[in-house]
């Protein structure tokens, strides 16, 4: 007998089928993993000790007794840390818990994406704000970006234009606080200018705050949930670039009216109680130890990524150094990086290629890099590797570590 | 300034509001939730401990290195579980991991169903595939249930009706292994034949196991899986009812045709991790004696609950015994459980009314116990309590512990 076939009873326009999952590449550059050593391995151990031994018992009752928005211990972390750290006072009733920012993101787009609708993005922004977007049937705009993110007068154009065609976009989506992928931080008079903008255009912001807490510098504006017209703000963080992508944790702050129309749709009855716990208990004591401590060794991974960028593909790069964050962004005037991703993967390095992470087709010469992950070593490893494989699919680039190469036939 | 407006921007057709939680009932028999007692709170601790000296730094990495499908030795754990105690030979690379059962449901409703579509479910089943089901715009046919579960005959006239309209349906979707609400466990005779019928029409099996490790007595039939013809069945299962629903931790079992198209519908990047390997360390050795001890405590709650009924409501009530799991469905003939549930939550007595738990209209006179959660004193207080506000309201019991009341005015 044939095994039954699912296929005529499938959906439309589903997603292409996925392949078999052949581990990660040698050189992996991909995603946004973090820095292995940065895991505070016996903290969590005694975290997950302590809250086990005082709450296990309560795992047997769904969400514990925190209700449908999650652990109320670690709403309270996250409210104190908008309150404290991102200027936006906070009262835990306006956190919801999510399994990753990610499911934040599908709430948000849920409760507002309609097919035909028309959203604003970040002209180079994360794809997968891109992909599911699409997959909704929304017409996805991006507006212009400069080294210091968002350009106010472009989107003020934008808005403008759209409103003259009676366009009302459902939200601005926007990275302000270390931009993904391009790693800036939006000056407070753009965020000031955004706000405004928003508000006469009757367009709410919604703001992801992935990567905020791992700005280098000193300079460390508020979020924009906590600004004047924050009240137009979606807020959605996570604690997968603080602590660990494994653990899925992620949280969305917003007003009453907005939460108890996302709730509904929330239908997974909770997020994973024991690293509720786990992340309560330890960054309800040491976030602020933790992230400091994180900082500098992921800011001394980045100046080892700008090295070897430098040195392997020399001026065939440009770039603009992150302000923070895990990811490196550059260009390479005259490659395409889709065609160059299949030979990188096929030669042992995987990354993201611009176009997969932009509105705009002159990103497909850009790639992202998360230097996170790999040691100071592989990444000076990975990155001769790529500048090699990209000088051999493409003569580019032609001159690398002092040497230069003949042309490619 | 008031307050930004999101109404006019929300997305049509969304659910009702959620209100503010305000904790659980005194008496608490609403939802799944299990037996605080039955946590083993040290071997937890003493997983947790293991696993994160073991792999803690790797949680820096989505998914570990497991892949989309999730960590590698807790899908091993589950195609163990499949192939030993569920007659259903399984390999890892056929398991996904879910963040609870739900998200496997919710990722075969995006694989199949479509607006319009017709899905057969059993006469009463679980109120959240009902709910979602009806979101998706599915007609959603109820199939006649006995006290041993799906009635094939019935089944199969609905079948032909079908196909006499030129309906194929998208799947069956079954609880047969202590089903939900009612606690009957389908006998090998109907899975045969609900298999063969399944397999001439050419409708999928939707098999649902969240309760199946919980039958209380010897005769525990295999999977659907994993009889002739289960390479029409797609299977989900949750370590929720084993374990402990807070965790949120479900799997799916699937061939790779239809796997490799609900992958890309996981947009979640993956589970959380520190539960993956909590699990898989604990149920990898102890799953059998786990399982073991907990039956015999629920079926003990069980016994409680079925004599407090019998004392309390006398033969007002009608319920078939159930055969495992933490459930207990009954009927009170006269009563609108949907307007009952007011009074007694008022009252501190939480339930879920029938009618959100059937496709019946019959069904509004039944309503769901869980009695996993309350103590044996618990068990019998509130049910006391929902006799005396059910009597007080309705009449009805009008003969409850011996005592003869007068009509209700």
């Amino acid at each position: 007998m044939t095994a039954f076939d699912f296929a005529p009873l499938f959906a439309r326009d589903l997603p292409p089928a996925a392949g078999r999952w052949t581990g990660f590449a040698e050189h992996n550059f991909v995603g946004g993993h973090n820095d292995p050593e940065g895991i505070p391995v016996e903290a969590l151990v005694e975290a997950a000790t302590r809250q086990l031994r005082a709450k296990g018992r309560e795992l047997a009752i769904y969400t514990l007794d925190g209700g449908p928005q999650g652990l109320r211990e670690l709403r309270e972390v996250v409210a104190r840390k908008l309150t404290e750290d991102r200027g936006a006072p906070t009262d835990a009733d306006q956190v919801l818990i999510t399994s990753g920012s990610l499911q934040g993101m599908d709430l948000v787009f849920s409760l507002l994406v309609e097919p035909g609708d028309t959203v604003i993005v970040e002209e180079h922004t994360y794809g997968g704000t891109l992909s599911r977007l699409r997959r909704r049937g929304a017409k996805v705009v991006g507006a212009p970006l400069d080294e210091h993110g968002l350009r106010i007068d472009a989107l003020e154009r934008l808005l403008d234009d759209m409103a003259a065609k009676g366009v009302r976009p459902k939200f601005i989506y926007t990275i302000p606080t270390v931009q993904n992928p391009t790693g800036s931080v939006l000056p407070v008079d753009r965020r000031e200018a955004l706000l405004d903008l928003a508000r006469r255009h009757g367009v709410p912001v919604f703001e992801d705050e992935c990567y905020a807490d791992l700005v280098f510098g000193e300079d460390w504006p508020p979020a924009l949930r906590g600004m004047e017209g924050g009240d137009a703000v979606i807020h959605i963080g996570s604690f997968s670039k603080t602590l660990a992508p494994a653990l899925r944790l992620g949280y969305l702050v917003a007003d009453w009216p907005v939460l108890s129309r996302l709730l509904p749709l929330k239908t997974d009855a909770g997020t994973g109680a024991i690293e509720q716990l786990v992340v309560a208990d330890y960054f309800g004591s040491r976030f602020h130890e933790h992230v400091a401590a994180l900082k500098p060794r992921l800011a001394a991974k980045l100046d080892v990524m700008v090295e070897a960028v430098e040195r392997e593909f020399g001026t065939a790069a440009e770039f603009t150094r992150p302000e923070g964050g895990i990811f490196f962004w550059m260009r390479l005037p005259g490659v395409d990086t889709s065609k160059l991703y299949a030979a990188a993967k096929a030669g042992g390095v995987d990354f993201n290629p611009g176009a997969e992470w932009s509105t705009s087709p002159q990103a497909r010469d850009c790639l992202r890099l998360c230097f996170a992950l790999p040691s100071e070593e592989q990444i000076r490893a990975g990155v001769a590797r790529l500048a090699e494989i990209c000088r051999r699919e493409t003569g580019i680039p032609a001159v690398s570590a002092n040497v230069r190469h003949a042309p490619a036939t």
